[in-house]
């Protein structure tokens, strides 16, 4: 008699922790992913502003899950999910269009994620850049060393300065992550390679739509990021929302100005996208109630109402904080993935023994974001760190839940090395002709 | 009064050394190259094997020669160059089809290299990937991680003996340090990593038309370096020719048969190209005679007969050994270029003073070529050195030329960490849409 299978959609932090809690337990474990490799994405910004290579943050999943003898991994994308049958219909990766095959599962853990949200412009994409894959983080980096080159070519004054403008929409952990890279990069690491353009003269702009940035983050450390980031030379600015983005920039409403008040026009060559996500659409194909975002509304214990064979974590669930408090939903981070993923697959495990489901009890470990070389902001318990000490907490955490003996020591010696040199050691242009005239 | 302007085209070993040997001097200097980066291509099978980071073995041109004040660097591609009028045309890179603008030079070091060549089948060139720039590299490596997976998920034996088969056309040192490294994932880094493949029944042939591998080697290191070889089980055919190259596989044809006799089809979904380069088509538009590749015939002052300020240099250029041999020229080698760009920049400065200009004294160093952990063949001055010896040798000449510690650190760190645990950390499947038919 075969085992039970589970089906993990998705190698995210979910998915992979989902996968781990399953070791040595009586079933069959197959991951699917569309990517060979799962990815650590709260350090993707680093790859985008050339910190650190793609291999330092990305770990093949086979190689992770190789000594987990009842796993096995798939390369493929899902296209859609059968509840009914309990079948996800998926298309295996290559060169030309595969045909589309069944997979069964007695079990389905759904943590498929999410991607940028234009909140309804899509059109928006490919001048907005985000930043939610690998090639996506390379594009960002080719993106930005471009404008630089071209800025050293440009002859008009005023060119030039649009070539040098960079502007960060979303004012999240990523956006201030990003503007405080930029500015490094800018103000530091190229400071010596060019003739005629000045990194340093670069205008870097950060905007969000709420009054504040760093929603997530007390009061007082929401302040200090906002002072460390004009500190840096960037421009903040908080009610604003973007209103068109096009060739030369993006157009920006003030939520404090009424309505019909002139808009300003931001000229700028580069436009980054940290504004907001949207759930997988594979969260349509399972029939249940979605949130705002598209995610899935899902039971305390992370099933989908009604179809107790499917569990949904991570950035393609809503879960509810508490009881209490339906309808507030936790973050879509790390840490609140990797919990979801663990309470799924040992809820898993008690619906094949045939016991009660168990809720999830989230334990919020706090929230942390950097600004820049020796400079964050950490809300940890009751504790508000700012400065040398919260970026220390931060460079410890993220190596300690980094993948891999080995990628830990690269990522902690690129550090080193770039606390030191101020440099940058990434900064090539690649992945995409750039020469579309030539043989 | 300007200072003469020195156009470089190219920033590989013998444009950047060039650039160097001007450092100081009363010139400008225009380094133009199509990518933003000097790549030390040695290594870059290593990359194409999933060993090494782009960014490991690939320097911006910018931060080369930041402290170089006399120098500016260009990030476009050369397009012709007309002699008459001492313009080179370019094109800027970007997203857009750029217009190409005239640069005038007084002194040219043309150093613009060469890619693959397929003796006339240029049709090959999408089925057998050459490695001569880092995107081609990244291909490679797609391409080779795709294969195993594509194995981990046939159904037929012969299918999946197919798409472990891997053919190495090239027996030069790029072909054996690839059959290597193939051997070396197949048997050891991936041996785990799969529940229906075996990655260690991989089928790696090398093919080579001499009747011997390594052609710049003494003999007994051949013989050594085929014997390695084939203890790591690749099946090295001398004397063999492609015939064909289609979605199967390669034909085959043994130059010990009669003509007429029967040619072997190895089925095969990855092919890999190191057999032969052709100069970059730049060569042509000087209007001075070139050998069979392609490659310019220089005085041995590196000047081009006839075109006093026109230089070559480099895998582009043909240059006599020594006076009492013409017609054999220097290898396409990286000591060559580095000597040959050291020696047209000095004599660009001896013409600008009105001084005669010098000849090439050539010293060579020695051949290298690595076959796997531990083993190596070297040939220095008279010496002949073989397996550990040899690879050490190997190992420290690469880390001495690599350009940039922090380069030389992370290559280092990685070569230890793979000598001890036989991994390889790099092995990602970026840079393409695979999924085709998905949104």
């Amino acid at each position: 008699m075969s085992l039970p299978h589970v089906v993990i959609v998705g190698a995210g932090f979910g998915g992979l922790d989902a996968a781990r809690a399953l070791e040595g337990a009586p079933v069959r474990v197959t991951v699917v992913d569309r990517h060979n490799y799962h990815l650590f994405q709260p350090l993707l910004y680093q790859v985008a502003t050339a910190a650190l290579s793609p291999g330092d943050i990305a770990s093949p999943i086979r190689w992770v899950l190789r000594k987990q003898r009842n796993a096995q991994v798939l390369l493929a994308e899902v296209r859609t999910i059968d509840p009914a049958s309990r079948t996800v219909w998926v298309a295996r990766g290559g060169e030309r269009p595969a045909d589309v095959e069944a997979l069964s599962y007695d079990y389905l853990i759904l943590a498929a994620g999410a991607t940028d949200s234009y909140f309804g412009h899509d059109e928006w994409a490919t001048r907005a850049l985000g930043i939610k894959s690998l090639d996506q983080a390379l594009d960002v980096r080719r993106q930005v060393l471009l404008a630089f080159e071209a800025a050293e070519r440009a002859q008009d004054a005023a060119e030039q300065r649009r070539l040098l403008t960079f502007v960060i929409v979303g004012g999240g952990p990523t956006g201030v992550e990003l503007a405080g890279a930029l500015s490094e990069i800018a103000r530091h690491s190229l400071r010596r390679d060019f003739r005629n353009a000045r990194p340093e003269s670069a205008r870097i702009v950060l905007l969000e739509g709420n009054s504040e940035l760093l929603p997530a983050f007390p009061d007082s450390l929401r302040r200090y990021a906002r002072r460390a980031l004009e500190r840096l030379g960037i421009e903040v600015q908080t009610d604003s929302f973007v209103t068109d983005v096009d060739a030369l920039g993006v157009t920006v409403r003030s939520r404090r100005q009424p309505n019909g008040a002139p808009v300003e026009k931001i000229d700028a060559q580069t436009v980054l996208w940290a504004a907001g996500v949207v759930a997988s659409p594979l969260a349509r194909s399972l029939g249940a109630p979605l949130d705002r975002a598209g995610r899935v509304i899902v039971e305390p214990t992370l099933a989908v109402p009604g179809q107790p064979r499917i569990f949904v974590v991570g950035d393609l669930c809503a879960c509810s904080e508490s009881a209490r408090e339906p309808g507030r939903y936790l973050p879509g981070v790390a840490q609140v993935a990797k919990q979801e993923g663990r309470r799924a697959a040992r809820n898993v495990l008690r619906a094949l023994a045939g016991r009660d489901l168990r809720p999830l009890h989230y334990r919020d470990y706090g929230s942390l974001a950097t600004i820049g070389r020796g400079s964050a902001v950490a809300s940890i318990g009751g504790a508000k760190l700012t400065g040398m000490v919260a970026w220390l907490i931060w460079i410890f955490v993220h190596i300690f839940w980094l993948i891999g003996f080995r990628n830990r020591v690269a990522v902690i010696s690129e550090w080193a090395w770039a606390y030191v040199t101020l440099q940058r050691r990434v900064r090539l242009i690649t992945g995409e002709k750039l020469w579309p005239g030539s043989a």
